[in-house]
């Protein structure tokens, strides 16, 4: 059997199922401390006997297999989850194979092999929630390098319209900290969900997304751009993202058509855990 | 033998080695007209028994298999060269296998194999010259997706000193329109080797650059980036560079010393041609 692991910073959602990913069960858990939460991951998965096991886990995590920290979760704002050994402690409990990424690259992987990305043979996953975060599949392979990507954090150029000075601790008004979940109800004064009539306010967040997109697309040419995360459930920002995004690109690369290549995420919110789930079967 | 093909917009380079490239005979042919050029190609190659040719072309090409146009020049300002069947015509002379893609791309697939990245599993390229190019090699690949990466043309923020509107046709002051040898030309009506001693030329240069490679670690997170390309012969911007880069960075996720990341091409200026005798010989 498989086992899954989508660890993010408020739950960690737990999965089992048979080989071929046909009878999936799933779990959700709150994120509490390191220990307890260990605890009922063990708990769940001692019913199974797993072969496998594919985490994808918030971060920033260290996926560097050269790194003494390989496994580690590391610089994390969550206190008790620095430099915890995460996949020390699976492997410790469990002697199979353990595949390690982030959860956005789990997702990415998800949606590629189940998803949106189907018969595609590269996509890029962009979660827009409390933070955002970016993942992607290229040959087959979730994307790794020195580390993991962080897109969150790119810098952009300001809308002219913009005063905010951004919310990120580390770079003020990176792309998350202009355009996440908590920069918007900053700027507003009010949660995303109460904003929706507000057109500036999706005007200015189409404008932060679409220049991403545009300088992810420039660098890494995937063929499919999955947005996912709470904020994209305001679907009203998907129009607006492909209309400034061509006016950004102006021409200047081929694309697939943008109502094809800039989508939500075909496995809705199980994109993260069944790719974790896939990641598994791929180390049988 | 191997034969290759750096295809630039000012010159050709042809270069012909035995399957080790051990030996290797090179020369050096203006572009001109795509039939003339194309002449000079087939004379020197005529001479070889070749089993299979590497190409790194100028661009934008077409890099997508499933396309029409695969193995085309595509939307190049060079008007001669607009829609020119590169591939095609190579592959009516020669019966052999051609790997097919970017000059930046080659040389980043170069330096990984035997230059600056060499022990490395991922790298970037970026040259920095009458325009700005970008490639990279992950997990042994060079990069590509539904085309393939045109990083010059990112956008980045101005530098607060910068009055310059940018010299790019298609976005203004992306960072190519501000930061590549024209851009520079333009803004201070000198060519970059005679600004040599102003202090303020590289340090708003370097600030550019240094935003476009925060971006690019964050995105792709590669093991090394390379800068090439004739405004990187101001080996003073090295230093600039890193300097910044820590500074925007700002320690958000770990990366090589940056002395060891950010580097000059090992291969000096045959990044490009070894580059694609090595994506001949991968074609083996």
């Amino acid at each position: 059997m498989l086992g899954a692991i989508e660890a993010g910073g408020t739950k960690f959602v737990l999965a089992v199922s048979d080989n071929n990913l046909e009878h999936v069960e799933k779990i959700s858990i709150p994120t509490t401390t390191p220990e307890e939460t260990f605890d009922k991951v063990f708990e769940f998965f001692d019913n199974y006997t797993l072969e496998a096991i594919g985490v994808g886990s918030f971060g920033p995590i260290d996926v560097n297999k050269n790194s003494t920290t390989y496994g580690y979760v590391t610089s994390t704002p969550k206190l008790a989850w620095q430099n915890v050994d995460f996949l020390g402690k699976l492997k410790e409990r469990y002697d199979v194979p353990v595949s390690w990424t982030t959860d956005v690259n789990a997702a990415a992987y998800g949606e590629l092999k189940k998803g949106a990305a189907v018969g595609n043979g590269s996509c890029l996953y962009l979660t827009v929630g409390t933070g955002i975060g970016g993942g992607a599949v290229i040959n087959g392979e979730p994307l790794e390098g020195y580390g993991h990507p962080e897109m969150g954090h790119i810098p952009v150029r300001m809308h002219e319209d913009d005063t905010f000075d951004g919310a990120c601790p580390y770079h003020g008004n990176c792309l998350e900290g202009l355009a996440a979940g908590p920069a918007i109800e900053k700027r507003y004064d009010k949660k995303a969900q109460y904003l929706e009539d507000r057109e500036d306010v999706w005007k200015i967040e189409a404008y932060y997304l679409a220049q991403a997109l545009m300088t992810y697309t420039l660098t890494l040419s995937p063929e499919k751009i999955i947005l996912g995360g709470g904020v994209m459930k305001q679907t009203q920002l998907f129009p607006l993202i492909r209309d400034e995004f061509a006016r950004l690109i102006n021409g200047y690369v081929a694309t697939p058509a943008l109502e094809e290549y800039i989508v939500s995420p075909g496995l809705k919110d199980n994109a993260g855990i069944t790719g974790c789930l896939l990641l598994a079967q791929k180390e049988l």
